[in-house]
């Protein structure tokens, strides 16, 4: 044993206790006969004290040569702190040392070793092992296990039953992402990385496994945004005999079991929104609803008169943005700047100042009048000292910029509070998307989620209004998770992947399996995925999942540290029957 | 809901409850005016009952045209049964059906759902989700994840933190049996699944973790035993600041405490055994001692005679085989000629019966007296009735031989009792083993484990001689974990690399950022694996690991479910700039 206690448990009911510690020289103060070093370990910060009257003259010498991040053990003894930090539960001791041994030096770390560092994004990640002795990271990695740890017990008391499913699965041609694995034994063939245990977990249902849960690594291979990564993890849940409802009540109850046990908040019954309401409200199908301004489509009025940009739109549509009718010219312009970059894409933007007084102040006076306005304000919700946004075009396009206004103007506001939690249900999702590249139909979630059956009839002539019993969890304005009833009949099945434009032998090829499955007695069955990392970066207030990811990749899908991914061996590929292209 | 209880808690205490059921007709028994359906789900079976004098005419007709494996939903009251089984907890009551909703129907399966199934290994295979739904199989999955539960729980008490390591990682020149996975965004360049996260967890001390754990996926590219999966799941564990006993200890009170709560069975603290003591005794580094039948080396006594074959060995050495004493001829033949097996390899075998009157009659009685044989029962241990088998040769195979041997009786005489667990731990590994095939040495357990510091000197002169801190837990004759005390500087590790034949500039390439962060304060730490497959397989009672995988893979690596490995498209191919060679 290299210590009797950790960094972080000693305090005055330990004095004059003798104690042996381990860990990291945190800073030293040398004061010439007095020495103080703080010593860290993952558990917290006690003070050593060497001094020259009461410490052996070896020992003392030894304190002076100690360097951050030297790896040390002591014996001492727990005395009374002089000057007490009421800041850390160690705070009222320190330990005056008899024995030091120096376990391992250390190289001046490239970066400090701080809450606030100085090290960037690129020289953390190379030196993670070292970011991670950082509070914030190694909170984070703590806060992680602490909540995947709730979602265990939960799922597990509630008889669900953790199964690993395979990691070396087969491509499908829907999956353009899939990373494959070329196979050794099986020549000229490959496995896939699953990007979903999907079909898995619909076998085990058939399989009669009825409550199933798993917390899962994922992969895709695509292009990657900011806050995305080539491997990521699930907690992937699905049950049987179940319909929507069953689901819905099942996960928020596991989520305001997490919001309780590890944030300490309670929320009420989470809201329901249909996807239709969310995206003519909010323009967004994973609404923010910790603030309010909601949309108002103003196209009644506003095309009543000669403004012939309004004319000319599909949609006219406002945002009422609170208090901030005091706006100089300079700040609208700058906001109409912003939503004129390509990332928003609008090409222009009316506001209205809602005075205090109970009049109106437009950019386009010209065209609309007092009553005009006030008809705005009352659509919006506008109140006397806010300000009208108002943006048009073609409906969806226009909710999407709005949408993205109302996000800017809530994070200028400070609207979007960390520690404030508000999730929801969104709802009767469409089933297809059109996809104007290909030209044709897509499944929304994916192709194993059915149609509503009311809306079964509108497949063949109206694909896109035929709504899916589909579903996400929204909490701040992410989609935490989501999932679907699914298909359980052959026949289902199989009418689905004929619209989504499979033959006959390529939905065999790839699912026939499944198909199999479902006509030896599948039953009904619904799940739902949750996108972990994003999880638990929202619980703990973060906007980046990167450091609840203990050595996450960059955006090029490298690991700067181990210097991944890298060239192998020509007799490596030899054995593998490949070749570079 | 499609159910107001599941198809195993109903019991006298309901009955004349109205009921709502779904599950899987196991099976039906139609007597004309009355027909009993045996109702299936996860959590057991109630007996339904459709009686032509109290069921509706359509409910009643209905229920005739069930099938095998139909998966239905039924209303009806619980009422008393008549023929009760007291076998199972639903055992006192059935349901008089009223509704009847047929979910789906069933192809007649391929084999039978039954705890003893008519279906061979092939057949399970490509039907699991069937395979899944007989209760060895599930229970076996929900045995896996009580196991995993409990050993996460545990460790988490312990203030031990799972961590999700990557599973893109680089690969190595060790690495010959990696799982390669070509990057799409790094051109020519490849990720590898690990075999591992050693290197992670390393890190992860480094980085001041200071108790890792994670149940995790690793990947091993390798020629299937019998018994082995391409991807298998370990418990992975580090500790900092701790020394090999401290890891004993942690580990083996998780090992009791799987005992005590899955088995219920209470075991003494741990044996210890060196390997050399292992290899003397047992012939083999995981002996299996819950019987005895220790080795006795008769090198001494058997050397003295005349015999040529034993003169000419390294070694001669024997096993007492309790109360065998009586085998025939016939008997004792069938044994040699196992012996002689190519998997053995013995060339020969000698026996000495001890018969109950304490004479001893012997294969070799024209080389050895009474007084001789007498010795051999003596270092043997036999007893009158027993049988002394002794082999001879090169003393490493001979041993193996032996242990071979002595498994093979032991499996026949009954003492390989499954509901019986002796765990201990073999220690004191050699740290590197000879290799013919390379001629060099390999490290025995991998290239990071630490020799032992009184034997460092014998490194340059005699490195077969130095030992390891390196452990293993064995239970039943299985390593189910082993680990090491890791080496944590520099120097140490740069030695270990050259000594293993990697130059510099491999070592660099391919283990620089370990030893870089070896330079910034490595803390000293060591932690083990544990094989969980193997684990709750022998917990489980089971020789195989098979049926607690839930989708597990044949021995070409082959997904016979899902029919993968498969061919991927040349378009995908293009975009990984591969091509099949």
């Amino acid at each position: 044993m290299y210590r009797s206690h950790n960094c972080g448990e000693l305090n005055a009911s330990h004095i004059n206790t003798e104690v042996t510690l381990a860990g990291w020289v945190q800073k030293s103060r040398d004061k010439g006969f007095m020495n103080w070093v703080d010593l860290r370990d993952r558990y917290g910060i006690t003070q050593l004290i060497f001094d020259e009257g009461r410490s052996q003259k070896e020992v003392f010498e030894a304190a002076k040569t100690l360097g951050r991040e030297f790896v040390i053990q002591i014996k001492g003894t727990v005395i009374e702190r002089e000057a007490k930090n009421k800041n850390i539960p160690t705070g009222e001791i320190e330990i005056l040392v008899s024995e030091l041994n120096i376990l391992n030096a250390s190289l001046t770390p490239p970066f400090t070793i701080e809450d606030e560092t100085d090290g960037g994004e690129d020289i953390r990640m190379k030196y993670r092992y070292l970011d991670i002795r950082r509070n914030p990271v190694k909170n984070s990695l703590l806060f992680r296990h602490k909540v995947a740890m709730e979602v265990r017990k939960y799922l597990s008391d509630l008889d669900f039953c953790e199964v690993e499913t395979p990691y070396l699965i087969k491509s499908t041609p829907e999956g353009a992402r899939d990373f494959v694995v070329p196979s050794r034994m099986n020549e000229g063939q490959f496995y896939a990385l699953p990007q979903s245990p999907q079909t898995f977990k619909q076998l085990l249902m058939v399989g009669g496994m009825d409550k199933y849960f798993q917390i899962v690594k994922c992969f895709r291979d695509e292009d990657l945004r900011a806050d995305r990564q080539p491997e990521f993890t699930q907690i992937d849940c699905e049950m049987a005999f179940v319909e929507q409802e069953d689901i819905l009540n099942v996960f928020e109850g596991l989520t305001r079991h997490l919001l309780k046990e590890i944030k300490g908040i309670e929320v009420e019954k989470f809201p329901r929104m249909t996807y239709e309401h969310a995206m003519k409200t909010y323009g967004n199908d994973k609404p923010d609803i910790r603030f309010g301004m909601e949309f108002g489509e103003l196209n009644e009025v506003a095309k009543s008169k000669e403004f012939p940009v309004f004319n000319a739109a599909e949609l006219v549509v406002g945002i009422a943005a609170p208090g901030v009718g005091n706006y100089t010219r300079k700040e609208i312009d700058a906001l109409i700047d912003w939503v004129k970059r390509p990332q928003v894409g609008a090409s222009g933007m009316v506001y209205v100042k809602c005075n205090e007084d109970g009049t109106y102040k437009s950019s386009v006076d010209k065209f609309y009048d007092q009553n005009d306005l006030r008809h705005w304000a009352k659509t919006t919700g506008a109140q006397p000292g806010d300000m009208i946004f108002v943006l048009s075009g073609p409906a969806d396009k226009t909710r999407g910029q709005l949408s993205a206004l109302r996000m800017e103007l809530a994070s200028r506001l400070g609207l979007r509070k960390p520690t404030e939690f508000a999730p929801l249900w969104v709802v009767d999702f469409p089933l297809l998307e059109f996809d104007e590249e290909s030209g044709r139909y897509h499944a929304m979630h994916h192709p194993f989620t059915s149609p509503k059956p009311e809306d079964m009839h509108l497949l063949e002539t109206n694909p896109g209004k035929v709504r899916a019993n589909a579903y996400d969890m929204v909490l701040n304005g992410n989609e935490i998770g989501g999932g679907s009833i699914r298909i359980h009949d052959k026949a289902t099945q199989q009418l689905m992947f004929k619209y989504l434009g499979f033959t006959e032998e390529e939905a065999k090829a790839q699912f026939g399996f499944l198909m199999d499955a479902f006509q030896f007695g599948a039953p009904p069955h619904g799940g739902l995925a949750f996108g972990l990392d994003r999880l638990v970066a929202i619980l703990g207030g973060q906007e980046t999942i990167r450091d609840f990811i203990a050595f996450p990749k960059n955006n090029s899908g490298r690991d700067v540290m181990i210097d991944a991914p890298s060239t192998i061996d020509e007799s490596q590929l030899k054995e593998l029957h490949i070749k570079i292209d």
